[in-house]
């Protein structure tokens, strides 16, 4: 591995976090309060070290896919921890590996807390927490390239490690124009969600931070009920959003910014996720009807709770684990389908979804008729062979993962495999809250430190997408490049 | 589909029904139980409905992969659905869904029961629903393959449509020398434990039934607390039984009729399953140590339990649920992981889930070393891309299946997901007992009646590998054949 580049990389991404902490700095002077003097030292220590690892220049400019998913893992790990440093120090979260584990929650935009009140936070530490969110969102990675010309030609690399789904879709040939594209499109939906939830009379903080939790699809909310005590507009204004952050941010392109806008609805992954979400809404509302006075208010949890939970956002107006097993089951179906590649949310991706369901079918078919070649096709092109057989491997680690973390849980918990699986599926596709003991109205405050390292390592391979984490533990990577 | 060569096949296993009802018939003469006369009245219903359907030849001898599935599929329910009406007839299980529920457990050697006292059954339905297994766990179609001559090239689509693993092993080039090769085997260890038992002054009854259930990695017992009240050395001499038959049976062709016998000990896949079961009992083992006097005790009951569950046996000397959740939730792994290809057991199978790990090891590092080719190993040869790419497609289509029967049963249950979850893992994987309500010391006799038929569907699915199974449900599967 070429250590030198990635040394500067992590210097120029502990610059940025610099100038984000800025904002809760901005927030406490508003505020008045005093926990803002802690931020301000973290951002001076951050521009400081950063400054010092990005002026040595590196010596060679070796940048491969190896070095591009080392820089980004190593960087979301920097960023947490330098994230975490402001809780512990001005009082708000005083265990750093709770602190930690906060930071990664949000930066992975996971939203699970181990907050019991998240009301005793000052203003300075609920905007930062909330900010993560929209950090993470849409990537930092995405984000320093967007605005920062980087020479070499490695951001393709970079850019590849950090965004989400099967394949990176370069919406025009150049890498930065890219991001700054998807940046504009993110930013402005943010802004006008803010608006709309501002125009609902929803108060200005309240709505800051709920537009940073959406956008990201995190669920770091301000209030200790999520969502519950908003009325019902506010509550329907997120729906929408919510839903609208889920959606591969391609096909925003192709209206906004594209002359061919139809091809915005020809994209197979974006009907099928809308196809998934009626489905569920109308079922769920059919199924929890007896809990509610009226048919629209069955409708209106069930959207909220499906949008929440399938862009895996993690938002809550009602307790869901309170719910028939139908819908308890089907929301836990959701967290592993997560939304649109290209997105802000986690998950498998509805696009990944859809290829190994058209594999499947595939498969089955050509025992029926062995001699009929099948492709799958999205979009209704082909798919290149090798992505499919690409997505199959990313379900085998996937499901890998997933289960030896949930044993490494058992012998360190010893809960209701229920809690402990819905714990692991809420983290690892970045949901925020799961069933049982980590419920939404309750939090992760019980778990052991072991267990906590666990779920972060769930959360950070989660939303890097599995391979730029699990490379850092592969010894081979450490060797020094030739 | 080529529908009279099906007919054909159907007529000749309902023939081999009617023999294999001779043996409970025997049953009832010994113990002078009246019940054997509806054995002996559905023995001769299948002859002579077999016969005709026999008789008839079929007008063309086009035979493939999809007759093969269809004939196999079909076989199977129409095994079970003439195996069930005994016991509905003599009253031992009055309702036929329920009748078709235990015989379909029985022939698939999955073990689940919805007797609530199986002591109560009359020897005759005893002895018939242990037979099941034993007929169900080497396949009926190896067995009508190893005692009769068929015309046509249609041994091989018929071999592979029933027996399990990623690619079916002819040991030598004739099909028919094969299956007679496996029945040997077979034969020869069942009479073998069955002579262990009875020296272990087991009732010679329990000892036959036992000797079935284990041979076919079954589960069903004779006494309402499974192998409970049996002595420690019954009890252990079962534990090596079932773990014997759990391994694939190439390795007892290679040992005793080969002349090569080291090639026995080169099978990656006895040694990788050899490893998990002991890795798996130390373990436990070790979790469980408290509840018992000494750590004999411990490990016996641990290598019990292992070995019943990853074999997908089911018997079970302690009531496993109520060990602590690492133990709980190791057992639960270990139902889906499974025995070998080529044994009696059921599960994904431990050649597929090297295959998969191993695949998700190269996805790794080809990361890191993306242009260093990396072929699949398994004995020490390279493997087929093509058979690595259809395990990879298995476990889609596998994942797929589970998620629709589990979201099924939610629909009509509304019980705790932990019993919903593992009753699907119990039956799809052909195990017996799941966890909470279908634990070891329950019974599946309080499920609805369209969960159980999603559950025999289930059991069906798993034992026969998925695909003969779903293809019935595609509709181009029964158009004519050109």
């Amino acid at each position: 591995m070429n250590y030198s580049v990635i040394r500067r990389i992590l210097g120029i991404v502990l610059r940025f976090e610099s100038a984000f902490l800025l904002l809760p700095c901005i927030t406490a002077v508003i505020y008045r309060e005093s926990e803002g003097w802690w931020y301000l030292a973290c951002a001076a220590v951050c521009f400081v070290l950063g400054s010092i690892m990005a002026y040595v220049p590196s010596k060679r400019d070796i940048f491969y896919t190896r070095e591009g998913f080392a820089a980004v893992a190593l960087s979301w790990i920097l960023l947490s921890v330098f994230g975490a440093a402001p809780f512990v120090l001005c009082g708000d979260i005083p265990s750093f590996t709770d602190a930690l584990f906060e930071t990664i929650s949000g930066f992975t935009t996971t939203g699970s807390s181990i907050l019991a009140d998240v009301e005793a936070l000052s203003h300075t530490s609920l905007l930062w927490r909330s900010f993560t969110h929209w950090v993470g969102g849409m990537g930092v990675m995405v984000f320093i390239l967007a605005v920062m010309p980087m020479t070499g030609g490695y951001n393709m690399h970079l850019m590849r490690a950090e965004s989400p789904g099967p394949s990176v879709g370069k919406l025009v040939p150049k890498v930065r124009e890219t991001a700054r594209a998807l940046y504009v499109i993110y930013f402005g939906i943010t802004v006008t969600e803010f608006i709309f939830l501002a125009a609902a009379r929803m108060p200005i903080f309240d709505a800051l931070c709920i537009s940073f939790g959406s956008a990201g699809t995190g669920g770091f909310g301000v209030l200790a009920d999520s969502c519950a005590s908003y009325t019902i507009l506010q509550q329907g204004i997120i729906t929408v959003f919510i839903i609208m952050f889920g959606v591969n941010f391609n096909a925003y392109y192709f209206l906004i910014m594209s002359k061919d806008k139809k091809e915005a609805f020809r994209m197979t992954e974006v009907r099928a996720y809308l196809l998934i979400i009626a489905f569920s809404v109308i079922t769920i509302a059919i199924n929890i009807r007896q809990q509610f006075e009226n048919f629209f208010l069955a409708f209106h949890h069930a959207a909220f709770q499906v949008g929440s939970i399938i862009t895996t956002t993690g938002y809550a107006t009602q307790d869901f684990d309170r719910w028939p097993q139908y819908s308890r089951a089907l929301l836990v179906l959701l967290m592993f389908i997560g939304a649109c590649a290209g997105s802000t949310g986690g998950g498998i991706k509805v696009s990944r979804i859809l290829i190994l369901l058209k594999s499947a079918k595939r498969e089955i078919i050509s025992y029926i008729h062995p001699r009929q070649v099948r492709t799958i096709k999205m979009d209704g092109k082909a798919s290149d062979t090798q992505m499919v057989h690409g997505v199959l491997r990313y379900l085998v680690v996937y499901v890998a993962v997933f289960a030896a973390s949930f044993m490494a849980l058992t012998v360190f918990e010893n809960c209701d495999l229920e809690t402990l699986f819905t714990a692991v599926a809420a983290t690892f596709n970045n949901i925020g809250p799961g069933l049982s003991k980590v419920g939404a109205t309750m939090n992760f405050a019980f778990f052991s430190t072991p267990s906590k390292y666990i779920l972060m390592f769930d959360m950070l391979a989660g939303r890097l997408e599995l391979y730029p984490l699990l490379i850092l533990l592969v010894p081979d990577l450490w060797k020094k490049a030739r």
